[in-house]
């Protein structure tokens, strides 16, 4: 167990680094006047699962750093095929041109995605990829002559990155509203937390059928929100309604994609239910094994034959960023899917997630200071119930768990478990171990 | 010469290529109905500036693949500090915790930008660190109580990416047009190409100072408006005006910096003449030295300060990218500076530019082809004068060009060269050389 509070000489160094961090960093979704009182950790190197700090302590990796590594940190395998492309070429021109890196990382994408006749359009941020979609879906009705198809059906929760485009699907909270004047409107469905979302948002495309460009949507869990679950089943009649009044149906796997969920794509559960053909999708995260930014839109074929035309033409999308397909990442993410098949993580991420449930039922679903235990694959919400508002019970789980050598993050009052997917047993022990321990000294 | 008509197993080969690509890749600002017809460049490998293709041809890089890269592809002194860094960790959770790499990077840029007290956002593409410096200035105003500061003042003919917030203060055309329905609106001054646009937009700001949150401007150069430059004592009026008025002032160096227009950023061009002090600053592209994705929003510290308070309290930021502080790319951006020291890159530059200011005014600006040759440093744009609507003089220009071995990209009928920094004067005289002969055989 670390306990920085013991050794003076690692807490003066550890504390210099925090200082140094403070002074230029801005952390993004992090209030800088209490960034040094919440535990931060300052990483100097990493080995599978764990993180190590500048004064070499060690950390168990329980947040996935950001919810984007998948299967550990500073593996040989993807450092060398990394490697081996920086010894050709790291990044090139998209615009008009291409690289050999993307065109085979797109082809090992192509019979993985549940797109159809998939096209990838690169870029870096996760909120990029969401914007290409958006930008996608509100163009392809303008490039048919389809008039007032101006805006979209989204949830309530729903989070799909901070860009404006993005905050705009995404929904109130978060610290959004103050930017209401720079949102464009949307329609809003209810969140996952109500039961009757779906039977809502099905009549709300309905009565939106002749303004809806497309309906976005977390398939099976809204991860911001609190790791907010909601069944396969559900989402059916939603692609239904997609279908009967012809509105796109645009996923956001940024969170869900590559394993996170126990299938490879979240809405590989939904489409073994029954058909579920999203139109258009954003990638990110995990999509590089969470080493390099790379994310995409991944658009349907029938979606991007809409743009064709004559060249310089106003049907073409011109929307392009500069690191758009780098070979660097691409290499990485092609290396990531090979591996993530040849160790089946799939069947890893399904074992230690019944793991992970059985611990969490014995030890921390039933304190006293929990309101409800959430879990969706590796996905997990310990939403807690502090008896009052301000009592910052997420910041002092998360810190108590820090100095235990287990980092998590929290969400508010929401404690989120978000392992990399290939933890062992023991490591799921002891992050729950360290959980419960954190939660049971509360209040 | 490169000649691939003359070799028909190479022509094969790249025809398979290409059509690997156009099958599954969407290429940004790329109508794909006519990318196989527009002499594409698959490119497998890369040396200092030459690309080269899947069949061993190469191509002067004379768009430093979309005006990125800096020093050249592939040095050994910027891949060993990737591989370095790989070799500790690649990428860690920025929110509430940091990395050492992130910190060093941070350090190195504090005296080198024109931003007071800075502090470093970071995010992966150019588009995004935008967007962080449209709301940070946005809810600067919001903490401290003011009310109305929703717009911001831009200029015609700008480009700040491609998101939505982005696309709001860029200008009409590029396609952004269509997408009105969810841009917000702004306060727009006329372009770089109107003499009075400083004395437009001057003006502007004293008449809209109660609703402006920031002016947005690219220093020096509009460069998707095909290289519209201004010169640096045109900006002392602006930064005047906003200091008077009380209206923050955002530079978008993401194409203008690092080294691109003679110094490290353009605005030290302005700075030399009198105040010029950023509030806020977009930086990207060039940052990794082109080789991989990082992005960053620089901020006054007197800027940030105004975002502080309680811990979850509403004056925080809640926004923040998976990949911001990417250690991988933060380890290649701090070797990127050091090499830009040790290799006197800004030296080069103006050597380089001076070379290519000579060879245009001998081989290119006479041409009856040509209307304008505009250059800043490395950045030049020579825009054709096509005798009707429709010619696409711009491709076939760019076409016959990479039949010759050079790769340029052009905007619209704007021939743009954007040569590695390093360039030598060969390499500056064989692209003019392609250049002039490409457009003298139009019409």
């Amino acid at each position: 167990m670390n306990q920085p509070s013991t050794d003076h000489t690692r807490a003066e160094r550890h504390a210099d680094w925090v200082e140094r961090d403070r002074t230029r960093i801005w952390h993004g979704f992090t209030q800088m006047s209490t960034f040094a009182e919440n535990a931060p950790i300052i990483v100097e190197r990493a080995e599978g699962r764990e993180l190590i700090d500048v004064d070499g302590w060690r950390y168990l990796d329980a947040i996935s750093s950001l919810w984007v590594t998948t299967l550990g940190h500073n593996l040989p395998e993807l450092n060398e095929a990394i490697v081996d492309q920086l010894g050709r070429v790291s990044h090139t021109i998209m615009l008009g041109h291409g690289n050999k890196a993307t065109i085979e990382l797109a082809e090992a994408l192509t019979p993985r995605v549940p797109v159809a006749d998939p096209r990838f359009l690169f870029a870096s941020d996760g909120a990029a990829a969401v914007e290409q979609a958006l930008k996608i879906a509100f163009q392809y009705w303008v490039n048919q002559g389809v008039e007032g198809r101006d805006t979209y059906l989204s949830f309530g929760g729903a989070y799909h990155g901070d860009t404006i485009g993005s905050v705009s699907v995404g929904a109130d909270g978060f610290g959004t509203d103050i930017f209401n004047p720079l949102r464009f409107d949307v329609v809003r469905a209810p969140g996952f937390d109500d039961p009757a979302c779906m039977t809502e948002a099905v009549r709300m495309i309905a009565e939106h059928r002749d303004s809806l460009a497309a309906v976005v949507v977390e398939p099976l869990v809204q991860g911001a929100a609190g790791i907010q679950v909601l069944g396969a089943e559900h989402f059916l009649p939603l692609a239904a309604a997609c279908r009967e009044h012809d509105v796109l149906l645009l996923v956001d796997e940024v969170a869900t994609g590559f394993g996170r969920t126990g299938t490879l794509f979240a809405s590989d559960q939904i489409r073994s239910l029954g058909e579920f053909a999203p139109d258009l999708m954003a990638i990110g995260k995990g999509l590089t094994g969470g080493y390099l930014p790379m994310s995409a839109t991944v658009a349907a074929g029938h979606v991007a034959n809409a743009f064709l035309g004559p060249d310089l033409g106003p049907n073409t999308l011109y929307h392009g960023h500069s690191f758009s397909g780098n070979a660097a990442s691409a290499a990485a993410a092609l290396a990531h899917l090979r591996l993530f098949d040849e160790w089946d993580v799939l069947s890893q991420v399904q074992s230690a997630a019944a793991h992970m449930a059985d611990a969490l039922a014995a030890q921390v679903a039933a304190l006293p200071q929990v309101r409800q235990v959430r879990q969706c694959g590796l996905m997990v919400g310990i939403e807690l119930a502090p008896p009052a508002d301000g009592l910052l019970w997420g910041r002092k789980t998360a810190k108590s768990c820090v100095q235990q050598g287990v980092l998590v993050r929290p969400l508010g009052d929401v404690i989120v478990l978000m392992p990399i997917l290939t933890s062992t047993s023991d490591e799921i022990e002891r992050m729950v171990a360290a959980t419960s321990a954190a939660i049971a000294q509360l209040g």
